[in-house]
């Protein structure tokens, strides 16, 4: 007998009869003698739908509200899953973020996961009850609503397999699984069999939709075999695995490409010890995520500091680097929204020499101009003009033989 | 400085704009200098929309999800009028019942409140921040959602407003008040200033829709001043108070219609002690309400019984009944939803014999049979074919004089 956590995002469960079509899976689950626990996301397009309807109220709507309105969309999908379960036969019981509790810290609107006891699950799956958790939503040590950020669902569903120590964690998407590239952009891209946490987490983090990066992170801390798999008939599936446990170890897995990146740059702004933590600290008390920082050489003891932020913080951080530019004397501020990342991702690419200059060759080959450039241990990113992004992904995605030979 | 609870139902709260309109009326109570804590009830057709979701899976879903998924309604609801609340200025706060927590038994759509504690609400009003509560809902003591069932949210301000010891309680709904009868049965009803909280009662009960009656009920036990307006601009309004606080005292203050209604009988059942209890027990265990109670006179030995039930419980008290009939060897069971119950309500009832005749001779001179009778201290009810409903107000109405002159 396993215990298996098994997640299913917005798209499968659209509508009731998306829901009663999960709710046969799970039972076919418990019938092969498993114990099961159900997370699930809100129905598809009903976060958007509650989220106009505070924007339509106010363009900033405070966030603690906003993720007390949000939430209940996970809550009422959870209802609606434990009501097909029991309509079909089998005992559930639905459970929001405050009845875990799934504690979390204060960060509203992308809260991090700070505490979930067991209690309650184990007893619900003891009394053999399938429990049907809303995912994405937590709630502070003081009882305030919090969500966990886009895609959040799948994290709450690894932290519960990690707490309960499940034996998988399988989460159900409307693709069946991870691709080189993203289909619609790069057509010859392949589906992949099995992939490292690793590798997974600069793919999520970079905008592959496939997964939501600190699930990936937690399956990896936690050791839980995570596995994506489709929830509309496809056999196929895509293992997120430790390293060491690759069979193949193709030098690149993928390419991704990112949208949500903007770049702000203080221009002149005199070069001397502290000045980096003195632009960068409002914006990380504000919470927001500086992604790649570049200060070019001082030049008579100036210089300029760019920096990229995901687009949708990019008002906040303007409006703070604007504050930090007038005291420390800065000449101007440029705010840019017309970029993208372009990646390339894969654990061969640390012993690898070459294959960066590689993939900037790619680019200029088709006259694509970099702005900026990162690269980690498993990954090269580059930022480019927006309107280069998907040629971009096609050509870094050719380059590195992804190509379909089909 | 007085401390107000305002309840906004949930016409008063339809759409986006509404809310934004219940936000300035809010604000304007608070510029007043007074304190304030709002109860809202779901946008308008949200509940129906929830729980038509859940009998599209199955015809019964169970009462515990149910309630988890309508009580997003209120929630969603709450979250939006606190950030309509902030956009214009003023310090807002939504809550759910779990996070007062407002503590309720676990009779699942029809929960009553055992505990409220102050704590959560006192320290946000010492803050100076307006609590938004969602009404309609609690949670049980070992964590479960549940709701008050229709009208609860009347309830919850009422209950805020006796745990806070409110100066008053105000009830935003979509007509400016009480009136003599239902203006659309009949167009000559008159509006009501004031009246006692046992006659409200007693319409309320009745299907008079404008409140909830638990909710008056509560009003009166707390001693909390009740009152009834139109959330859309209307100056009218009624006051629910004490029976000795009235100046005016018309021995008929009202004629209601209730539609909500079935009678069950049981057809030759051995009449010995003990068989009223064994037969309504089983509804009792089932919290299905017995409303009136007929037992005709025993002929050798035999007697028949009947009684009425919301019909919204017929299936399951039949089901119930039938059971009961088999073991005590009833020869038939009768189930009748093709009727109505048209109700006198007024103090003078008590002090004034022949009110009950006077009614009953109106009805008879429309040719209208009456199949049951009851009364109390401040209503006579007669049970009749539900075709004769709307007619037999305006003839009751008319008969005590209650018609509007214009």
């Amino acid at each position: 007998m396993a215990l298996i956590i098994q997640k299913y995002g917005g798209t499968s469960v659209a509508t009731v009869d998306h829901i009663q079509r999960v709710a046969i899976k799970v039972a076919l689950t418990k019938d092969k003698g498993n114990q099961v626990v159900v997370v699930v996301s809100a129905m598809n397009g009903q976060t958007d739908q509650l989220l106009n309807m505070a924007t339509e109220i106010t363009a900033n709507p405070s966030e603690r509200e906003q993720d007390a309105l949000v939430a209940t969309g996970e809550q009422a999908c959870a209802a609606l899953l434990a009501i097909a379960l029991e309509s079909i036969g089998y005992k559930a019981k639905s459970f929001i973020g405050l009845q875990l509790p799934l504690v979390t810290d204060n960060v509203h609107t992308r809260a991090r996961i700070l505490d979930l006891p067991t209690a309650v699950l184990q007893q619900t799956i003891n009394e053999d009850i399938i429990p049907v958790v809303a995912g994405f939503q937590g709630v502070t040590e003081d009882g305030s609503i919090t969500t966990l950020g886009r895609g959040g669902s799948d994290t709450t569903a690894v932290s519960i397999a990690a707490a309960l120590k499940a034996d998988r964690c399988e989460i159900y998407t409307d693709v069946d699984g991870v691709y080189t590239a993203d289909p619609n952009i790069c057509p010859r891209s392949r589906h992949l069999e099995i992939i490292s946490y690793l590798e997974m987490l600069e793919l999520a983090g970079l905008g592959a939709k496939v997964l939501h990066a600190r699930a990936v992170e937690l399956a990896q801390k936690y050791q839980v075999p995570l596995v994506v798999r489709s929830s509309t008939g496809s056999e196929r599936q895509t293992w997120i695995v430790n390293e060491e446990d690759l069979m193949e170890n193709a030098i690149i897995k993928g390419v991704t490409l990112e949208k949500n990146v903007s770049k702000i740059s203080l221009i002149r702004v005199l070069d001397r010890p502290g000045i980096a933590y003195k632009i960068l600290s409002p914006l990380a008390d504000a919470a927001i995520n500086v992604d790649m920082i570049i200060q070019n050489a001082s030049i008579d003891g100036f210089a300029d500091f760019t920096f990229t932020i995901p687009t949708t913080d990019l008002d906040k951080a303007s409006k703070l680097i604007n504050e930090v530019a007038s005291e420390i004397g800065a000449l101007e501020v440029l705010a840019d929204n017309n970029i993208v990342k372009v990646s390339a991702v894969g654990i061969g690419i640390k012993t690898n020499p070459g294959i960066a200059a590689h993939m900037f060759k790619s680019l200029s080959s088709e006259n694509i101009n970099i702005e900026m450039i990162s690269t980690s241990e498993y990954r090269i990113s580059c930022v480019i003009e927006e309107k280069y992004g998907e040629l971009a992904v096609r050509a870094i995605h050719k380059t590195f033989n992804l190509d379909n030979s089909k």
